[in-house]
Formats: structure tokens, C-alpha cells, sequence
């Protein structure tokens, strides 16, 4: 068999991937990716944040028009489902042929379908539709990103998950009437307030007693009574077994406390959680595998200096804009020969949980930070008082920052409510700088915008 | 006559005024604020930002209504003028309450509805609806604002100002079918934009070659063709009268170049300019007065280091939030003992215009680097590109950075198009706080909302 | 008896206490300054850092003395204890008239030789040679410094304290040939090398296991062995007794785990801590004290929001440098009307212990890293390759930098060798502002000084 | 003739090229350095900063004999000029030994002795003692330096230059009792200080009115008159011949504007600038050369993107710390790609003029600012304030610190007198990053050090 060379190789074609595939193709190196679907962008395009955006945002300005019907644009709207699938699938289209066309322009770099397997720590094996090919690889990028975790729950094939939702051409074809959402996680709790909003009936069945594990229980306190009050949410769940009914419905069997029951909808989504792939061989070539996912420090190394592992594969942060960061990293410290010249942060991630209002959240927040024994110092801000939140009669929420108590360094903050996702990213960037309250008070921040209440947040320590 | 004493006085009660005045009060000093209408928050809330923006989010949304019409969100929006206005009406009424309810539960302050003018640099007389008031002050902040200059062009009684299109209770009742802007100024066309929006047959007249005069040449030729391409735009052209038509409109008379020509509409906006509102016996007392307004340096202090002149009147930086920013240094001024503790910043301040699409900038930007000699590095980021302006389907426009050639320190930046007056915040917090390009492409900018365009704009030159 | 009003009465003027006097002077408040000795800048001048460091850097030119004498200067010096002392009084006097001179020059502002004791929370009394005082004070801050602790060890009077060594016109006359040094804390260490480089036989009685107590294991670990070897240190060592030998020495009882064994001296020096100096009265009008001294956190009011406390007396941070910083917080917290506007950082706090050679370090150092749970990445550099460190003829030590593992912030570092009283102003300027170590490493640092280790030791992490 | 490969290959083994070569050797890359005299680290090393500031501290310390002299420390100290140089060539031998175990240490470098030349591109000719090698280069890095200009006066081979002084086994063997400089830039100016504090008497002659033309004549101002007052300064004078005396002395025939004179000493320094040295076949290759050096931008590349110009040989900041950084940024650069990963910041270079005493500086200084149009606050502070100049004695010079106006960023700042060297690492790392007056202010700087200037004179703008 012939082996053919290339300077770097990633297992994956997503985020963690195709930034440093692309670096290094412009710096002149030979560059493989291998994608089992071949293509590029990972979940995050094929069934994570961008159509699932395409829907949250059509459900929103769905909300905007409904609550300016009575505010001067008087009229009637209705949900066009299969359409909105169809907006949501040109965005996923048009995204597909960016990346083609990027693919095309670049020299030294190639996409591979298949399934990618470490023979040796420089030798990758790929199965392809046309059979085996072999890479021996300078450098591997494993980024091979992660997949919907489906539990041993009897009747879990009866189900859909996000990729059934969100994926081109989705297999959710109409707007269903009752939704059970198993999973109170970030994406269940999304989908859930989509739907709502578009006219669905949601009920929401949560394993623990807080909605969001493992994000800040003051800021998911905050976010969960603004939550559409249509959405049932049950917490403290287990889900035994699900079914279909006679009539080619959904039968959800679960138990709560002591007792069991039952809840009927015409499509269940399981959203218990996501899990890192992994891909064949990495034991044996003496990668480190946790739970968690293949183990690396802010360098992105594993054990071979050679063998990076970037995105939700290692486990760190499993967000999309995480791992592109991450793959930059790689890209520089391949540059840079193997040795680090770049770390990556993974504190200061801006994260949005983009339900209907919006939650968001960077950096150190109270409950990490009284773990740690740092004393904080809050800056508080209510959407109550804010002008644009009054214009866009949006006015639950608001803005909370967490300052070192003494030197004023702006650890982290979130924001719940309007425009949640985007004033995250000015806090992020003023804690991932290490700029202070003082800094913050003392820039004039844009009237009439939300981001005002980020200087008054600040201001409010004085 | 009973001279009263007060630690401070402000003539006005907007953004250059209260602020200062509450944080004083707050500190127990003895605080009058004078204005003429009673009402804090000047300008902006009275006729200016605020219910200005009421109409353009309206607006936005009634676009984005039409824009998902053929993307899952069927049916038929119309407007309502009426309640457009009512709707804002509403915005500040809520706040005049806000105020007023701030205003009661704060001791040490009043507010008194009154002009104010100097006697001595430490004595002003208040003229109020029950005479006249005298006040003896340790200090006292000029922050009397702006207002609506109009030019001796015979007839100019016939047009509304953006006073009668936006105070509480205006005088635009009705939805015109034809309007005539003059001036393409930042009110004039952010005007033009919210009317043509609603349906209204615009036509803006210009004397220069360039809209937005003052700004910069390169942001504003980016602007410009994405404006809605109904407004009609006539550069070069000087208004030598207005009329009224026997059918109760408007004839607007101009000239251009060598021609004369006129113009019918329905309504005629007069927006031409703002000129700083001097109050009387400031030129008496010794206070520099230029065109521009009341001189003052970053300390904010006059050539009486007691008498402070913040907001429109210093004409530094006509915009409630820098306004906002030098009360704050006023006050902490005031509070030092008339020694400084605090400057403001004139350079760092965000500056939208809120068109539809919206521009916004910060810093310092190519016209104002060429003219100082500094060699510049841009980051480019173009929303065809962009996940979250493809999911709106609103994908014109962009973002630049502007970096120092060789520290690569963030100088400034513009962005044209969508969320530009969110993003402003954070590019203006980079470049306000000195962070550079390397700080921001380490910076992972949140997927996949428009601040990664952030990110990548930085990256760009790498 | 008449009670006098003071917008702000000091308890103490030193670094506490003057900064902030001066500063609400100069904005016109009226201000009483209270101290036993009547004297400006406190023990700093009277008995500790100034003396002190005269008495240094007389020891480190004559250790450069002897060091050239083979490399070009050749001759001999000799050491005049008597000159060196009046050198110490001269450099004491000059800095006393300097205050006195800005005393005189500042209206508003006086200085009350005597002991102020809490009568209310807004009432003084002072005790002077002529009689008590009483003073209505609007704000008082409460710096009354900190006393050597002698502890209850019999024949203790007979032991020199740091008073005795430094305070103008110092009881110690002559240059001793043995010297006992009881307390292995900075002012006992600091003193042995002083005297050791001098010409004394030095002997350190240290009763914990580590010099230094309370500082960084690493750093004492690296300072320790370069620490001139003719100083004997006995550590692990109980002092029991002292007692005057019959030629009028100093003989030291002491035990050693089991052991008991004595050590003859001429001169003893105890200097096993100090101690908060409490005003009389505190306790009574409910200020909290511990043994630690006046409770503040990071706005330095103590209960009662106009009384604060600053420097030693509240046992943050017990040196001069911090104190300064402290009284201007409070200056600024007065000027605010008691409602915080600044707060001191107590973390980036430069210390160096002025030993020959000297140790200085800031933030965040390994031992409270590991105590947190946060990770650092450490960049090092040693003098052995540094050329002025070659050209000086001091080799030994160098410099670390620890930066959080992931961001690369620089959280601490400390300086063991030449300049490191120096270096550690750069360092602590650089993480009390958030830089990181791709600052760093992107600076220039000039060359070759010292300073080129901050930049090789970022440097050493890419 | 067989051609060699080399990933990269250096013109010169000093600042500008080692730094890069072993980065680049260290990640794997193979590493040709060509240098004249086979050895690393260029003229800096060799006559330049390392062996003149030998020279230097050794007469700092006998300057502080002398000073101490009366202050404790009696006794009478020569001057051995002999053992001051054999000091000198010391520290060269124990660096170069240094250099030369990093070369043995480190794979896949190698160092050449010879002259290189281009013969295109991508192809080097070095003629070696052994004759011609040729190397087919990847990249290659001008860092050829720059060397002494001797102006065509004649008998100009009848004086030193820097050369002559400062290289191992100097020329100079013996201290001249009279010396005359020509040039009263930094070197000369330096070297005048020196030879002064040693006992020779000096004489500089400076064409121009003011010495170290290009630098800041505030600066330059306020030095001067601190500078050893039996240096006699003639300035405004023009050498028209150097001749050798009937007793081997020197004589140098000036005009001083109508007038002829003459001087006689023993030695003539010539040192009236540097010029780049450009190695042949550059401009053959299409390299753009100009007067000040090879043409490079900041991210030090040339018209072709493999060929970079680091350090003297580009003319941007010629100072061996500026070579070492832009070498760094070359290295990022070639790791990239070719494609620009790093730039070089010319303006944060902190820059000591090492008299004795000494100035420094960093930034931007008025005179540059006035140029730009840029408002300036200064922040000051007077070395007769401060203690630890009161404690050597030297309380000359001081502090300025330049902030923007209205940001109070810092922009740049100055040191005259001591510790000038070691204060400008603070406040370059502070201007290089960002800094405010604000931050400094709230700084804590160490006591009793001379860096508590900086704060002292950030809190003179409050």
C-alpha cells in the first residue's frame, strides 16, 4: 500500500480542525482532512448552533411581531414550519458551499471522506468509500468532536435528538402539537423554548433538581422563571422507557420520587448530553482517554508532542467557538515545531444558552468563585431601567459582573435577558483582558443600548 | 432677596447634569438642578435618542417582519402610526416616572423648572414661574445642552424640527406619504431611513458632497449604498426657501450648482445642525464661549475651576452617554475639591448611527490617522460571511478594525450593518482599554453570533 | 472645655495617615493630624526603612568596595561606624525638615504632638503636654501604625530592639563584634546581613524551621544559601532567658529540641514581630479589632463608614508602601462622602526584603497557588547568564514568573539577587494590570540590564 | 560546487539573528549563522554595550567610593586601568564561552566564519577562509549590523574609535590622561562620562548645538547640566583634520564658525555615528537599501517575504534589545509561513543613554508628541524628593511621565539620574501595554526605591 505524507492531519473537518488545516496549508504545509461525512464545520453546521439558530431567530422575530402587534404593526402571522426548515437548510446550504469554495481556493489541502484510525503515533489509517488509504503525519490534529449520548433507556430509538431536528433535511418535518424534551441541558432547554414559541405544547423532563447542570445556579435561578410559562418543566425525573401509541404517538414512562407515570406527545427529544469521539487506535498509540475525553493541557498536546486534540473531543470547553480557538493554538504550536507558542484559555469562553430570553456567561461566577475562596464584589444592572429594553418591551433580566474584591479585576459576569449574547462578548473581552471596574466606569458606554448597563453595572461599586 | 446656598447647582438636568448631581447628593452635598422644562434627562429623552429609537426598533422589526414573511413567517403587517407613537410616548413617559421616582427618594437634591442665569461665578438667579431665585454656589456645572439650529432660510417656520417628530405628544400625527429632509446629517438621515422604512416617499437634500459630514469619508461611502435605495438623495444642493402649497404641503426651493429646482412633499424635517444652548451672564462672568460652545478641557473645568460644563453646550462630544461620562468626572472633580481626580475622554467614545442598516465607530479611524501620521494595519471582516447576518438575512456591511501599524494596539474601528451598535461596545472597550490585535485574536468571540467577526477581523493579520 | 470641628483628624501620620491629610487639604477640608512624636512618615523614618536602608546601601558599596578591588580599584576601605550612623541621622533630619516645609506650605493643615483616644465615633480627645483637646471630626482615619512586639521573656530589656538601632541619634554607638539576632523575620535577617558585611560575627536565632516566616517556602529556599555564610543561623531555637554577662555582654539562653545551651553576645537584637498600636477607645465605640489589628476590607472603613483605618495598624499589609496606598483610598472614599470610590488592592503589593542580597516578590507565589488550586506555568531566569549580573560580579539568584497555566496572566513573581527591589516594581506593575506572559515577551527590555530577565523568562514559556 | 540547504541562513550570528536561529534550530528547522568573525552576539558583545558598560559600572562604583568616602566608608581607592580592562575582556571571554555551549548544545545549527553575499533569492555565497561555500536557503535574515562611520577628515585613521576601546584586547591599553571625542552622541557621550569619572580629562566636540542629536532636547536638556563638569563641551564645531604631535599625541583642527582651532590630546575618540552594513548582492536581488539600511516594515520583511532585515543593518532602532525582539518576530514569521504572525513595535523601545549619570527613556516624548498634534499631561518627580536618592546621595535628575490628555494613557516617559536604566523597564512595560495614569496611580510602588517616583508622578495629575 502506498503511504502517502502530510505534514498535519486531522481527524475531524470541524472546528477544532479546519482553522489550523487552513493555516498551515497557507504556510505551505501538506494538510489532510478526514471527515466521515466530508464535510466541513462539524455538528456545529450539520445539527448544532447554526440551524438551530435559524430557528431560535425565526421564533424570535415570530415574538417580536406578536408583541408589537398592539405597538403600531398590527396584523396577522403564522407559523409556516416546513418553510422555516427550509430557511434553516439554505443557511446550512449557502454555509456548505462557503466552505467548498474556501476548500477549492486553498493549495495544499484536502478533504477526505472517511473514517480515520491511528495505525502508529506518525501512521493513520483511513477507510474510505474506495478502501483503506495510509498518511504518515508530522503532526495529527484529533478532532473528531462529539455525539449525541443516547441512554440504555428502553425505547430511546423512539426518539429524536437534535441531529434528527437540526440536521439538512431534517427528519422533523412538522411543527408537533406536544413535545417531550428529555433534558434539562443546554440544548434541551433551547429547543424547548423554540418550540414554544412557534406554538408547540413543551413539556420538559429534568433527571436533577436544576434546570442547566452544571452552569451557575444563581444565573439558571434567574433565567428559569423567565422562561415561557407554557413549558412545563418536571424536575427530579428518571425516565424508565418510551413507546410508541396506537395512534403513532410518543409514551414517555418515567418516575418521580416514588411514583411512576406517563406523559404522551407526538415527538420526544432526548437531550441527556453529548459524548467525545474517539477515534480508533488513539489507546492503543498511548493517547490518554478520560470520560471526559482525550486529555490535553492549554497547549493542546497529548502525550505526543505531535498529537494535538482540539474541541469537544478533549472535553475542555465543547463549544464551537472554543475550538476554533483551540485549533489556532494547535496550528501555532505545530508552526512553532512542536513546542508551545500558544496557550489556549479555556476560563474565559464566552458561553450563551440561547433559550428564549437568553442567558449568558463568562469567566469566574459566584458559585466557582466562593469554591475557590475569592472574594467578590458585584456589579449589578436591571433590564427594569434599561431604555432599549423598554423600547423592545423586553425589560426582564439584566446584567450582573463579578469583580476581585480588592484589585477590582473583572473575573467574570453574565448577562439574562435582551441581547444576552452579544453583551457577552464586551464583558468577555474586558475579564479575558484583565480590565478592571475602574476601567469599565470609565468608558462611556452607547445610549440608548443594553451595553449601557454594563458601564452602570461597574459604576455601581462607587 | 433670600440667597440660598448650594454645594452645587446645574443648569440643566440631562445627561450632563444629573448624573453628577445625584452622585453628589449621594454624598450629602446640597445639589439644585435647574431646567427649563423641569425635566431631567434633557434632550435625548425629551426629543431626541430615546423616542427616536422607539421608532426606529419598531421600524427594524416591521422589516424583519417582511424579510421572514418568505421564510416560515407568513402574513400581513401593516402600520399604525398612531400607536408607533403612543408606543413611544409610553417609553418616556416610563422614564420621566423613573426620574422623578429617582428624584424623590434621593435627599439633598430638588429640581427646580427655571433659567438660569450667572450673577457672579459663585451667585445665579433662577427665573421660575414665581420669580426669581437666587443661589449662592460653591459650585456649578453648566450642562444647558443643545438645540435644534435653524437657518434664516425664509419660510423654515413651515418645516417640523426632530422636535415635532419626537417629543412626548408630537406634532407629527400622521404618517406623511412624502417627505423632504434637509440636512444629511446623522438626525436627518437616521430619520429619513426610520420613514422610509414605515412607507413614507423620502427625499433628502444635502449641501455637501458627503452624508454625515464630519464622519469618516471611508465609513460613510461603505454606508451609504445599503441605505434603502427609495430614499432619494440630492448631494450639493442649498435650500433657498420653503413654502406652503395652497393644498396645505410643503414646496422646498434649492439650488444646485447653477440651477434652480423645487421640490413638493407632505412634510419638511429641518436638520441641519445643533448649536450649544449659552446660558446668560456666562460670558460676563469670564466663561470662554467659542461657537462651539463652552471651552473646557478633559478636567471639564472652566476658567473658573468650580464652574464645570459637561455635554452638548462644551460641543466636545454631542452625545447623551459622553455626557453621561464627563457629569462623572464633574462630580468626582467636585468631590476632589475642585483639584482633579478624573478626565474624560474624548477620543474613546462609540458613536452609532442608528440608520437602518445602522454605522457605528469608535476611535480613531483612517481619515483622522492620515491626518496625524499614523501608519495603520486594518482587520477585515465582511458579514456575507457571517453565520448570524446569513441566519437574519442581512448580510451587507462589515467590520474593521484599525490597528497601530507596529504594537498593533486597537486605535479604532467601524462597523456598518447589523448589531454595529452592539459590537461598537466592545471593539470601543478594546480600544479605549489598549488592547491590541494579539489580545483579540486569542479572544474565542462567540459562535455564531456577529462578535466573531471580532475575532476574525483581528486574526486577519495574522 | 471647647471642642474644635475637623473635617478629617489622623490618628498617627505616617504613610497611613499623611497622604491623605495632605490630599484633603489641598480640597479644602480642615484636617488634624495626631502623633505621639509629633512627627511626620512614622516608624518608616523614625526606626525602619529609611534608616535602615541607609545602613544597607553603606554595607552593599563597601561589599562593591571590596569586590572591584581585584577588578581595576584597587585599595583599601575601612568601616566608620560613627560616620555611617551620622550619615543615617543626616539623610532622617533632611527628611523631617522636608516634611515640615510641606507642612508649613499646606493650609488647613495641622500637626498635634499627642495620644488620641475615641471618645464617640465623631468625637477625639487628644492628650497633649498641655492638656487634652477635644476635636468633632466629620472622618477620622485611624493609623497608629504597628510597635515592636518584645516578648515575655525575661532579661528582654536588656536586648536592643530595631528602635535602638535606627531612631535618630540610635543607642547603638559602636560597631559590635557579636551580635545575637533573636527573630529570623525580615527586619532580624535584614539586620544580620547588615551588619555581618560590616564586619560583625552575626549569629540568627530562628524559633521556627524556615526563615522568613509567612513568605514563599521556594523563595526562602532560594534566598537562604546565598545569605553571607559567616551569619550563623540556629533554627528550631526557643529563647528562654537573656542575661548581662559580667563584662557587660549579652548572654542568650536558649534551647534547642531537647538541649539547653546559651550564647554569648555584645549586643542582642530582638525582632520577633511587631504588633498593631490599638488608639484608646476603639474597642469602646465598636470598632472591630483583632489580633491582627483594625478590620477594613479593601474600602478601609472599619464599622463605622467615616472611620477608617490605614497601614499597619489594620495588619493587611504592614509596610509603608502599602499604607500610602491605603490613606489615599481612604482620601478618596472622604472626598466621596464616605461611599466608596477606590479600594486598595492588597494582593499586588511589592515586598522586598532588603537583605545583601535582597528577595523581592508580588502576587500570587506557588505556595498560595497550590493553596488555591490554580495552575501556573513558571518562567525563570538566572543571573548566571545575565551580563550586567557578570559585569556586577553577582551571579547568584535570578527570576521567576508564575502565570495562570491556561491565560498566561501573570499572577506573581519574586526576584532573589541583583536589583530585585528594582525588578519587582516592573513585575508588580505588570500583574497588578493584567498582563500576561505574551506581554512580556513582546517587549524590548533593555539591554543589558537585569530587566532582560523579565522578558527571557516570558520568553522561556514559547 | 555543491550546494547546501538551509531552512534559514543568517548574514551576521548578533542580536538580529541568533535569537531566530536557535528558535528555529530548536524546532527542528536547519540553521546556517554566517558572521565575519565566527563569532555570536555582533558588535554588542564585541565593542559595543557589554564591554563598554564593564567600563562603566566600574567607574559608577569608584565614583561611589568617593562619594561614601565621608560617609562611613574612609580609605583611598585607584584606578588600575589595566585590571579594569582584563575585568572587561572577563566578562567578553566568559560570554563568548557562554554562546559557544549554546552552539554545541543545540542540534541543527551551525555557525560559519566568513562574508556572505547574495546570489539570488534563494541562494548565499559565503567565502570562507577554506573558500567558497553555497547554500540554497529557505529563508535567510539580513542581521548584518551596522559598524563605526569614519567620516573622510583627514588623518581620521589617527584616532579610536569604539572599536578600539571596548574589543577584547583593546587597543587602548593605558588611561589616557587627555582625550578628546569627537561626537557628542551616545557613545561619545558615554564614553566622555567614563574616561571623565576615571580621571581623564576630557574634551567632546559636537558639531550640532545640541548632544545627542535625535533625542528629546527636553531630555537632553535637563541632562546636561548633570554631567561631570570637568568634561569640556565644545559644541557648534566642525573637525577638519587629525594629526599625530612630535611627542605622538594627537592634535584635531577644528572650525568653531569664523574660527580656527586646534586641541591636542593624547587619544582622539572618533565617534560620530554608525552606518549599516549591507551585505553584497543585496540590491542586486531587488532588496530596497536606503541610507538608514535595509527597508523593513514591521513585520521585518523585505520586498521578498523569505528575506528579513533584523536589527542594526534595517536602521529602524538600532539597540541590541530591538535586534533581539525584531529577530523573535522574524523567527514567528518564518514559522508562519512567510505569512506575518508577529510585529515589531518600534516605538515601545526603552532606550539608556549610559552616562554617568544616566538618562533613559521609552515612547513617545513632547517634542514628537508636539509634532503629532498629540496633548500632553506630564506627571513629574524630583530625585531631591526621594529617599533613596537621598540615601546614595545623588539627587539629581528625576521622573517625567507623558500621558494623552484626555486618556491619560501612558504614552511615554523619561529617567535622568539614577536608576535611570532600571526605571524605564516599569514604565516602558507600561507604556508598551497600555497603562493609564489611573493604573499607576493605584499602584503601590515600593519604598523606599526610586521606582515610587512613577507613582509619585502618575498622582501629581490628581
Amino acid at each position: 500500500m502506498t503511504i502517502q505524507y502530510a505534514d498535519l492531519l486531522t481527524i475531524g473537518a470541524g472546528g477544532g480542525a479546519y482553522p489550523a488545516a487552513f493555516r498551515l496549508a497557507r504556510a505551505g504545509r501538506s494538510v489532510v482532512m478526514v471527515d466521515p461525512k466530508g464535510l466541513m464545520s462539524g455538528n456545529c453546521l450539520y445539527e448544532g448552533c447554526i440551524p438551530s439558530k435559524a430557528v431560535r431567530e425565526t421564533a424570535e422575530i415570530y415574538q417580536s411581531q406578536r408583541r408589537f402587534a398592539e405597538r403600531g404593526l398590527p396584523g396577522t402571522i403564522t407559523v409556516d414550519f416546513a418553510k422555516i426548515m427550509a430557511h434553516k437548510d439554505s443557511i446550512q446550504a449557502r454555509r456548505y458551499q462557503q466552505h467548498a469554495a474556501d476548500l477549492a481556493a486553498t493549495p495544499n489541502i484536502q478533504l477526505i471522506q472517511g473514517e480515520a484510525r491511528f495505525i502508529t503515533p506518525h501512521e493513520v489509517a483511513v477507510d474510505t468509500a474506495d478502501g483503506e488509504r495510509r498518511f504518515r503525519c508530522a503532526q495529527v490534529i484529533i478532532a473528531s468532536g462529539s455525539d449525541v449520548f443516547v441512554p440504555p433507556v428502553p425505547g430511546a430509538e423512539f426518539c429524536l435528538t437534535s441531529h434528527d431536528l437540526y440536521k439538512p433535511d431534517a427528519t422533523l418535518k412538522t411543527l408537533p402539537e406536544r413535545m417531550i424534551v428529555i433534558g434539562g441541558g443546554y440544548i434541551g432547554l433551547e429547543t424547548a423554548t423554540f418550540f414554544a414559541a412557534l406554538g408547540t405544547r413543551v413539556t420538559l423532563l429534568q433527571k436533577g433538581r436544576q434546570l442547566l447542570n452544571g452552569m451557575d445556579p444563581g444565573m439558571v435561578a434567574l433565567l428559569t422563571p423567565l422562561l415561557d410559562p407554557s413549558i412545563r418543566i418536571l424536575t427530579g425525573v428518571d425516565v424508565t422507557a418510551v413507546e410508541v401509541t396506537p395512534e403513532g404517538g410518543r409514551r414517555v414512562h418515567y418516575t418521580h420520587g416514588e411514583e411512576n407515570d406517563t406523559l404522551d406527545g407526538d415527538v420526544v427529544l432526548m437531550a441527556v448530553g453529548r459524548r467525545p469521539v474517539i477515534p480508533a487506535g488513539a489507546a492503543e498509540i498511548g493517547i490518554t482517554v478520560t470520560r471526559k475525553g482525550v486529555a490535553v493541557g492549554p497547549d493542546l498536546q497529548t502525550v505526543h508532542p505531535h498529537i494535538y486534540a482540539c474541541g469537544d473531543v478533549n472535553g475542555r470547553v465543547p463549544l464551537f467557538h472554543a475550538a476554533v480557538r483551540q485549533s489556532m493554538v494547535a496550528a501555532h504550536n505545530i508552526l512553532g515545531g512542536n513546542i508551545p507558542m500558544d496557550y489556549a484559555d479555556f476560563r474565559h469562553i464566552p458561553t450563551t444558552i440561547f433559550t428564549l430570553p437568553a442567558a449568558a456567561y463568562v469567566g469566574i461566577t459566584p458559585a466557582l468563585a466562593e469554591a475557590q475562596g475569592i472574594p467578590l464584589q458585584t456589579g449589578r444592572y436591571d433590564f427594569e431601567e434599561d431604555s432599549r429594553a423598554q423600547i423592545l418591551e423586553r425589560m426582564e433580566g439584566g446584567i450582573q459582573l463579578f469583580f476581585a474584591a480588592d484589585s477590582l479585576r473583572l473575573l467574570g459576569g453574565w448577562v439574562v435577558g435582551i441581547d444576552a449574547g452579544s453583551l457577552i462578548g464586551q464583558i468577555g473581552t474586558a475579564a479575558a483582558h484583565g480590565l478592571t471596574a475602574y476601567d469599565l466606569a470609565r468608558f462611556a458606554d452607547q445610549h440608548p443600548m443594553s451595553a449601557e448597563g454594563i458601564g452602570k453595572a461597574a459604576r455601581s461599586l462607587f
